[in-house]
């Protein structure tokens, strides 16, 4: 079958026929999406990233929905289903009880990514048990599921965090809390609406003004924008968060700030990966952190249940902001893929999503 | 009465007569205990410490046991008890359930730090609300009971924040993991001794070699030691923690060195305030944060329940390790005090923790 | 202006013009939900209900949808609202943290129920902080949401109940399982739902065989159904329960059988009040409950987060399965009632839920 | 070795040699405690209980404290340990993470209860992973931390389920709930006076008088007393409970009574085993479980880390309430068995607890 295939470290992709051993139920893919990683991964500056053993090849993806072509589990021929990307160890605790996302070994693998083949194929073979059914009405946005998953995992560990203390408001939701998301890319984006339809107060920020299209966006979801290029304003009650979610992935320098902004008992999430430069944090700043008793958590990877409350989250915004999430994702076939390799390449102007369509 | 009375930010401490208006039940301080904070105080470092609205003077001291002088409360004369030293703004809804740790305006008074009179005289009077009772078992080491209350509450917040996966063992216990409490003070050993008495392996550190008495501290208490003088061991498997808490308030440039010991999944407890310098932490060290879900967290302040944990726990360790508390406590006569004030001023050599007797 | 109003323990009702005074911006109401508590008490059934006090009547309703007349708050004139039904007691600590649904005093008032007029009149007056937004998408179905608010309550608590023990599945989510919801009420049904949205497998049953618009609604969400006409099924591993609700509100008498079907660590809501009988519970069956774990939980009255809760569901329902929650509704004009005062006094034949449309 | 032995569903018991083939580091066992699940066991009133599969005896005896006699885990010859009671069936989630008090297929094992040899013999081997350490200081009362482990896991499971609601007092604490203890044998006391160590009012019940050594007990610990000879109060607010433990294992003809004195929010939890009778529960008193939000929750069997909690209690009791555990056990020898086999199989005039010394 035709795959998008890389071979870790090694720059570049190929897309061609090759040969996997797989069990499970036969699956047609029908997209992938693309992120950061996979770019990273393709760009050979992913130093985790590791091929199947006994391949010297990997298929690429970890994003993707299929359509199932035989009976299998709960699943019937012609279901919609989209496949979970992390696999458990098979060792630890956290992946026996179906919680790879918390994997105590670092054994787990990963679609695409590290030692299992990933979704850029035509067919894949899959255990029902990796599988989540994709409701026919989102079946156009269902592929933000993988990468909203992430963020439900992560704001659900968030809520866990800060359960550390009384942390709703006198009304008993989070309406009185105020969150700051760093980054305006499919993940800053995904997260704030998160944020928002649970009922925070959402303020996003990138060093720049919004395009036309994220101010749409933003308005449309009641989504504050802040535009950072002059710096994140002084602490103060005013400027303060009790959540920060650093989802950019630029320059490590941005801590010190981000750490600055919040309020007493808040919460710093880091979700994207910093790339380059070095945080200084002042022994001032470390001493607010325990005088205001302050959390920094790193987040990653959702599984089964959270790529459920994905699907049902985006049922839900498609009808409470129509548009928005339509509005994010542009749609590339294979054979534009095949034409302008680019577009696997790098992310392309004012691209917030791309999906490949088979 | 005769009060040890301090004028922040001034310099210095006076012992000498004073008259303060208070409402509630007659307590006369039988002890008080030091702690680094207050010698920050009288030597004029805390900016944050601030006399009462209205007097020009703060009476010092947070740490205290005392004797009931008249019945009030479920409190009967002669009953011994030992105050709360942190008291709720008032208004934020974690202050109104009793949780001022984790107060959200930051206006709450702590008892001879900040707005409100300490304990270091001879009566104060109090609501029998913010008194907790001393079992006459522990009384010679029942001023220990401040301190770990904090470590309490510690405890019980980093339990809280790996709540956010599964962090017990196979045998449902914490016995699989391993903590490392950085700092032999007097804060360092009693958390490395909580940490035991709650089933954890626990190392403590320290960059010298122990001294004798803290030799069979840690012996009794089956807490291993290392000598950080020559650096923290290279990152690994064998060398890593589930728990690192930084209980040293030394230079900030400690902490890359106490990340890169943490294991997936692992939390760092910031409970010393870094007194100087500058965390340097590069874009790897929080990618790994990012990858190895770690979480940090600023901790301070115990509350009743902690206390009265704390009372509870020092009752257990009396008597599983006999001699240990015993041997971390220095006495002092308030008159040695008033004829050596170095010995408010600065901690002597091979003290772990001074108490002062009325 | 016109109202429905009534007088406990009186029976019957009025529609007629009445004067009330209340605080808070203008809402005009659109249309109310008729529950089998407002039929109980224009039946004279419901002893605990009481007219306000300084008044001799009561404006029924706790079930509305509004119009907000003037700016408030976060609302704009214009705003579709919901206004929440129970108020707190203003004095315990669950009132005061915006949970009245657990309010220790038993002062709270609820509109049209108990000390607090109802909202089946033409306008309401209400302060912004007990209202929430209704998403244009579901106006036609979101008066479901305040029944659907109790319910998320309760299955939160059901949630919380159990985090006494590791109750997911081996995936993570629910998949595993099987719930039993007793009773195919608007009540039952929107459990039955709730449950099937959040992962569970679920059976619902009644006495009887399923009415077409029944047996569709079950389809269309994958519920399964049980006739207990005959008895509930023998204990046994493959008729057993993790989560029984009993939303039908019949007989005590159903308590032992309703028992004897729950697996070890299994959970017994109680949220439908059983009008009649005795349930005659043998020590065998006592017995059981302690050596296989069982909890049984009352469970009542939903509040502000889970009013916000229902109307996301709603939305993601109204999409995930066309037509069921429309099925389930039957509309009626306030001149209906008027015209024929049996429709508010008695469920009408193959009625589910019924509104009233101002 | 020699050995109480029984055969269930056998009545009567033997004392003589057997062979029991385990793997493990061997234990020479010191003391046995006695409970009434041993009685009815020798009584043939124990329908679960069954010998191993391949025996046709039972080794009786789940309650034991042995010296380890080889080095074996984090064990050394001369350490004075207890084994863990119930086993794990090795299938379902909850008994893969240590915790077969809450397994999900009914095939744990239970030493000297269900497939599985007991403790009342010269030896067991077993293995270092189901065995606690015992402080020295509490060698005389150890034996009580086995049924005191099972009443930790009860509170901490009580603890959990009220999670469900705010449920800790003003200042933190749960020194605002009061706790009525249904039943004075030693299930009851120990109960009360967990209970009482975190804070609780704690009153305990029996249809008579306090024996004098009960008033002591009682009087040292600071539990109230009330005799239920003539009925339970009426309910109000004045003698309502925030929390009921039934300990007594009488008629389940109580159970009404018991719901009736519950205050909002409040939980029933069933400890013993009601033994005959039958509970009428009214549908009043149903309803009111849903008005008043209530819980009942089936109590069961404490793992390994409430075995070590109950260790540490112990440690904390002996010296905060001196005497009264000691004063709790009575001591027999296996001699005094062997010659009056009575003691064995009933309960003695004013025995609290009984223990077998070898």
């Amino acid at each position: 079958m035709k795959a998008i295939i890389v071979n870790p470290p090694a720059k570049g992709f190929e897309l061609r026929d090759v040969q996997i051993q797989e069990d499970g139920i036969k699956i047609r893919i029908l997209e992938n999406g693309i992120c950061g990683t996979d770019r990273e991964i393709v760009n050979g500056q992913l130093s985790t990233a590791a091929a199947p053993s006994g391949y010297n090849f990997m298929a690429l993806g970890h994003e993707a929905i299929g359509e199932v072509m035989e009976d299998g589990g709960n699943f019937r021929r012609g279901d919609i289903i989209m496949p979970i990307n992390r696999r458990g160890c098979g060792k630890c605790l956290n992946c026996l009880i179906g919680r790879p996302d918390f994997c105590e070994t670092g054994e787990f693998v990963e679609a695409g990514i590290k030692g299992m083949h990933g979704f850029m194929r035509e067919y894949i073979r899959d255990s029902p048990e990796f599988l989540v059914s994709v409701p026919s009405d989102i079946r156009d946005i269902a592929i933000m599921a993988q990468p909203l998953s992430d963020l439900e995992k992560s704001l659900e560990e968030i809520l866990s965090v800060q359960g550390r203390l009384y942390w709703k408001c006198r009304d008993g939701t989070y309406g009185c809390r105020h969150a700051l998301v760093v980054g305006t890319g499919a993940i800053g984006i995904l997260f704030a609406l998160l944020l928002r339809s649970r009922g925070f107060m959402v303020t996003i920020s990138n060093r720049r003004e919004t395009t036309p299209r994220e101010t749409r966006i933003f308005q449309e979801a009641g989504i504050s924008f802040f535009n950072s290029s002059r710096g994140y304003p002084e602490p103060g009650t005013g400027n303060a968060f009790d959540l920060v979610v650093e989802a950019s992935g630029s320059d490590a320098s941005i801590l010190p700030s981000l750490l600055s902004l919040l309020k007493n008992n808040a919460v710093l999430g880091l979700f994207g990966f910093l790339r380059n430069g070095v945080a200084n944090l002042s022994s001032t700043t470390l001493q607010n952190m325990v005088y205001k008793s302050i959390s920094v958590v790193g987040l990653i990877n959702g599984q089964k249940p959270h790529f459920e409350a994905a699907l049902r989250d985006l049922v839900q915004w498609k009808h409470m902001w129509p548009g928005v999430i339509e509005s994010m994702i542009t749609r590339r076939t294979i054979q534009e893929v095949e034409q302008n390799r680019n577009i696997l390449l790098n992310k392309q102007p004012d691209e917030i999503k791309m999906k490949i369509i088979w």
